[in-house]
């Protein structure tokens, strides 16, 4: 095992709250208070477990929080209409709509009308046309973004490199093979039906893990010396685990990040920060 | 050289067209006449070149083609108010706005207005979401939607193939690739700042070239027996060139378009199917 370099989200995470905190300082200054409602129908266990770390995070960088719980089997029209109300507040700077929504209210619909500059986790057609062609200016997924923030952070050049994503989700996959692309890396996206998917991965330089099969990508999938980004966040055996073996990948890659403690924990922070985006792009409003 | 199997466009664009024709005499036994409109400024000379084959085509499948030219001065408020006017036409079921247009007009309003339902060439952020998510339902650019007609009709296999794009355009790189993902081949999307893309260029079984460099990729380029498409349309020394060497390029491809006579003349026609697909769409709206 050569020299291996451990991303820590955790310093990534730190960086960018601390701007957060600075920021809303500001703002406030100014009179404004930074506003996120997060919208929600239904219990799902995940679904309450990134909502408390989201609204720990406001705490501690002063953003405002309104969270509006429904029941799981509310009708689609009084859905639609509460979320209307905080579409159209201008008091209110981001929305994230929690998925999966129960069956009867159709995500589409809230795709199609929520304002693209109160969107902070991209799921208007014009953020994620956006995203698609690189032009920027509207949002990016969180999960997607924190990945391309870690390999900043960390100062990993992209340019020319090969890099392989693994995993074609819209959560992931796409975008962040996309945003790579925009930095100009060669990028390869692979999935369920890729052939020898360890030689396609062994091509890279930078390997996104992004499958959501715990433990899946081992030592055979990994150049040596690569880096090894890791977004899944699955449960085994009552412990958190990625989908990279990191007891095993370690003995092949240079730099990778941990599951618990990786891109999972910046997550929140980019999110944040995208609060603060919104408040930016609804004064051109 | 080994056997070598041309794929000729003629075969792609008369199956096409055919079925066209054959549509639009049922539609018009119940008293629909698809109808297209072409909006352009100014004399660009590719521009008006495209529409007289647009012309052509319309003539003889029978779709009706209505030709609003502006003069490259008009200004930007008439432009869009002409725009308006066949937007919300109902009688108009698919609208081109040719590009490029003169700088006095914000192209990304036009995208931003146009109906995704009339939206034939895949400019509205709604069509381009689609065909980055691969959701389906709306339209592809056409010219990405030539490539994948090509490959169908001379059944080309796809999924688990490695494919490489060599170009990131929002016309051809991005959405083939996105559509070349959907069929499940594993996609590499290459551009200028790719290292070694010879290299990169030879794991493909199937080669998509869309750079816009008369002749640049040769035999060097090409796995042995690999499949080449080639999307280019140059001009060079008086003569339409693609992207490929071809003459260099068939000692080792075992497929390859020719240019011209390739992609070029099969994307009229899916052009002229889409009038008959926003047909149907807007019997729904």
């Amino acid at each position: 095992m050569g020299v291996l370099i451990l991303l820590k989200g955790k310093n990534v995470a730190e960086q960018i709250n601390d701007e957060i905190s600075e920021k809303v300082e500001k703002l406030k200054k100014n009179g404004i208070i930074p506003t996120l409602v997060i919208m929600w129908a239904g219990e799902d266990t995940d679904t309450l477990y990134y909502i408390s770390s989201i609204e720990k995070a406001c705490i501690s960088t002063g953003i405002s929080l309104i969270k509006r719980n429904f029941h799981e089997r509310i009708d689609q029209e009084t859905f639609l209409n509460e979320f209307k109300a905080v579409n159209e507040n201008p008091t209110i700077n981001g929305i994230i709509v929690m998925r999966p929504l129960p069956p009867q209210i159709n995500e589409g619909t809230i795709a199609e009308q929520i304002k693209p500059e109160k969107d902070i986790d991209c799921i208007s057609p014009i953020n994620i046309a956006k995203v698609f062609s690189g032009t920027g200016g509207g949002f990016a997924p969180c999960t997607a973004e924190s990945v391309m923030e870690i390999l900043k952070y960390y100062n990993v050049e992209l340019k020319g490199k090969d890099v392989v994503v693994i995993g074609r989700s819209m959560v992931v996959g796409r975008p962040v093979a996309m945003m790579l692309l925009k930095q100009n890396a060669t990028v390869t996206i692979c999935h369920s039906k890729t052939k020898d998917l360890p030689n396609v991965a062994r091509r890279a330089d930078i390997l996104v893990a992004a499958l959501g099969k715990p433990n899946f990508i081992n030592r055979n999938f990994i150049k040596k010396g690569a880096v090894v980004i890791d977004v899944g966040i699955n449960e085994l055996d009552n412990e958190i685990v990625g989908d990279v073996d990191f007891d095993d990948a370690v003995h092949m890659a240079g730099m990778i990040t941990p599951v618990p403690g990786g891109v999972g924990l910046v997550t929140t922070g980019v999110l944040l920060r995208n609060v603060l985006k919104a408040v930016n792009l609804q004064k051109c409003y």
